[in-house]
C-alpha cells in the first residue's frame, strides 16, 4: 500500500509528464521546419507520456493522471470518489507546473513566439475551424471509448500487464483522429495546464474541455458497466 | 462466461471504434495542411483500434470487429458458424452509426468537404488510380495472411497476451501496403460504414469489398489448417 | 514438435510476408504524392512482417524469414545446420512468390512504372548514393548487431514474448538508420525476390546483398557466443 | 551471474547501437529527399535502439547505455557504485566508435557532408536556437523524468517484461519534445560519441551534455526515492 502523499506525488510527476510531453512536442517540434513531427509525432507523444507513466507510475497511483479519467473510474467503481479532491488537485497542479515549465523552454530563444501553446478550442480556436457542437460531439465519444478501453484493459479477465500499452497508445489513436477538431483534450488537467499560459480565447473556452471530457467519460463507464461487464469490478 | 448481448454489444463497439478511429483519422487528419498524419497516421490509427479493442474487448466477444475475421475464424475452427449472423449484424451497424457520427463531426465546420469519405474503391475510386484485379487480389492476398497471423498469434502455442499486439500491428501493416491500391477493407464492415454516407460509387463497388476480403479470409483460414496447424485448435 | 513441411511452409510464408509487406509498402505507399508513408513508413512496414510474422509464426519454424539469420543462429549454436537447406529454399521462394505477386499489383493500374522496384544496391544504384566500402560496411554491421538482438532477445535469461517485439522493431530501427544507403537488406532472400523483377543491376549487385549480410550474421553470432553469452544457449 | 567483461562488452555494444542507430538515422535519413524520416523518425530509431538493447542485452549488464542512467540508478539505490567506472568507460568507448563507423559510411559516397554530425548543443548550435538556460533546463527536467520512468518501470511492483518497453519509448518521446531544443542527448556518451567527430562547436559545449544529464538523473532518482519508493528497492 502506498500512502496519500505517495499516490498524489504520482498523479502530479504523471501529469505533469502527460502535460509537459504532449504539449511539448506540440509546441517545440510538430512544425519545426522540414523534419517537423506533424500531427503523427504529436500524437504519439501524447500516448507515450501515458504508457511511460502508467508502467512507472501506475502500481503506486492507478496511473490516471486524468480528472476525466479518475471520474470515469469512480463511476465505473474502480475508485474510491473520497480519493477524487486529492487526485484532481493533484493533477490539475502537475499540469500547471508542467505548463510553466514549457513557457520557460519555449521562450528561452530569441524572437520566441509561443502561438496557440498547445490550447484546446472550438470555433475559430479549433486548428481546422470546426463549431462547438463537433467539438463536444468528438470529446464526449474519444473519451467514452477511451473510458471502455481503460476498463476493459484493466479488468481482471484482461491479459496481465497489457493495460499500459494498450491505453497509452489510445491515447496516441484519439489525438490521431481529433487533433484537427479540438487540438484533443479528453483531459482538463491537460487543457488547463496550458490555457493559464496560452492565449486569453483558451481560458474563455476552458469549460467546454472539463465539461465534454467528464461527461464522455462518465457514460462509457456506464456503457462498460451496464453492457459489458461480467459481475464485481469485471 | 458471456451473455450473447455482451458479445454483440463488444463487437458493436469494436467495429464502431475501428470505422469512427481508422476513418476519423483519414477524413480529419491524414491531409490537414502542413502536419497532416498522412497515410502513415492513418495506419497507425487503424491498427490501433484493433489493439485497443482487442486489449479491452477481446475478453468479451474475442475481438473480431470484422465479418471477414469472424467468417474466418469459423472456417479455422475457432468460431461457431450459429453465431455468425449476430456477430456480422452488429458489426455492421457498430460501423453504421461510426460513419453517421464521423459525417456530423465532419461537417460541423463552415465549408466543410467530406471528399471520398474514406470509402474504398477501384478504378476512377481507388485512390493510386488501380484496377479491379489489381484491387482484388491484394484485399484477398492481405486479407489471407491477416487470418493466417490471427489464427497462428491466438493459437495455443502463441506467446500469452502478445495477440493484441500483433494483430493490430498487422492491420497498420496492411494499410501500409495498401491504401493507394483500394484505401484498404480487409473488413466489408468498416467498408459499409462508410459507403453508407459517402460518393456513389463507393455503395456501387461495395460488393468488392464483401466478397474479397471473405475470400481472402477463408484461404488463409484453409492454408493455416493445412498447412501450419499442429492438431486441436492449434 | 512441427513437421518439416509445416517448418518450411511457415517460412515459406513469413518471408513471402516480409518480402510482400515491406516491398509492398515501399513501391505501392512511400512516394504517394502528399501523404505518402516514406521511409520511416516503409521501416515500420519491415519491422512489422517481423513481428507479426514472428508471434504467429514463431512457434512453428522459430520465425526466421531470412537465410543471414538462419546461419547466424546455426553459427550461435541455436539452429541445426542441417535444415539450413530447406528453410533457405522455402525463405527464397516466398520472397520470389512476394516479387511475383507484388509486381501484378503494381503494374494493375495504367502507366504504372516499378521505378527500383525496392531493389537493393550500392554505388549508382544505391538512393543516395553511397558506394561500396559503405554498403558492405553498413550492412555488416547492421545484421551484425541484428543477430545480437534475435540470440539476446530469445535467450533463455530473456523476458518470455517478448522476442518478437523487440527483433521486429530491431528491422524497423535498421532500416531508419540504412534505407538511404543501400535501401537496407539484411536479408538475402528479400533482396533476392524483388531483384528477379526489378531492374538489371539489381541482379547484377545480387551477391553483396548475400554475402554482407551472412558474414555480418556470422560476426555476430560470434560476438554473442563469445562475449556475452553464459553458458548452454544462454 | 555475468562477469564485468561480459557486463563491459554488454555497455559497449548497447552504447554502440544507441549511438550509432539514433545518431545515424539522424545524419543519413532524416532530412533524405522527399521521403526523409524526419525527427519522428529519429526520435523512433532512437528509443528502438534502448528497446531492443533491453531485451537483448538487459539481462546481462542491466541495460544502462548511458552514463546518467548508471550514475541515477546509484543514487537510486539499485546499482553499485563501484561499478560505476567500468561501465562509463565503455559506454563512452563504445559511443566513441559508433561515432567513428558512422562517419566511415556518411563520407563514403562523392560529395558527403557530415554538416553538424548529430551532435547536441544550445545557442547557434542549438536545432531552433534555443539558448543555454532553455538547454539546460530541458536536459535536466527529461532526464529526471527518464529516471522516474527507469526505476519506476522496473521496480518489483511494476508489470514484469515491460520495462524495456516503458523506457526504450520513453527515450522516443524524449525526443519527440526536445531534439529542436539541445538535437537532445540525455546520454553524455551519445553525445560524446559524435562530438569527437563532429564540428568544433559541439565539443566546446560537450560540458553541458555532460553536467546537466547527471544533475537530472540525480534528482529523477531521488524524487523517486523520496516521494513515489515504498521500502527496498521498490
Amino acid at each position: 500500500m502506498h500512502s496519500s502523499l505517495q499516490k498524489w506525488s504520482a498523479e502530479f510527476i504523471g501529469t505533469f509528464w502527460l502535460t509537459f510531453g504532449g504539449c511539448g512536442s506540440a509546441v517545440l517540434a510538430a512544425a519545426f521546419p522540414q523534419v517537423g513531427i506533424g500531427l503523427l509525432g504529436v500524437s504519439l507523444a501524447f500516448g507515450l507520456t501515458v504508457l511511460t507513466g502508467a508502467y512507472a507510475l501506475g502500481p503506486i497511483s492507478g496511473g490516471h493522471f486524468n480528472p476525466a479519467v479518475s471520474i470515469g473510474l469512480a463511476v465505473g467503481g474502480r475508485f474510491k470518489a473520497s480519493e477524487l479532491p486529492g487526485y484532481i488537485v493533484a493533477q490539475v497542479l502537475g499540469a500547471i507546473v508542467a505548463g510553466g515549465v514549457l513557457y520557460l523552454i519555449a521562450t528561452g530563444k530569441p524572437g520566441a513566439e509561443i502561438g496557440g501553446f498547445a490550447t484546446n478550442g472550438y470555433g475559430t480556436h479549433s486548428p481546422g475551424g470546426y463549431g462547438l457542437m463537433a467539438a463536444l460531439l468528438a470529446e464526449v465519444v474519444l473519451t467514452a471509448v477511451f473510458l471502455v478501453v481503460i476498463l476493459g484493459a484493466t479488468a481482471p479477465a484482461a491479459a496481465p500487464g497489457f493495460g499500459g500499452l494498450a491505453i497509452g497508445l489510445c491515447l496516441t489513436l484519439i489525438h490521431l483522429i481529433s487533433i484537427p477538431v479540438t487540438n484533443t483534450s479528453v483531459n482538463p488537467a491537460r487543457s488547463t495546464g496550458v490555457a493559464v499560459f496560452g492565449p486569453e480565447i483558451a481560458l474563455s473556452q476552458l469549460w467546454v474541455f472539463w465539461a465534454a471530457p467528464i461527461v464522455g467519460a462518465a457514460i462509457g463507464a456506464l456503457v462498460y458497466r451496464g453492457l459489458l461487464s461480467n459481475g464485481r469490478n469485471g
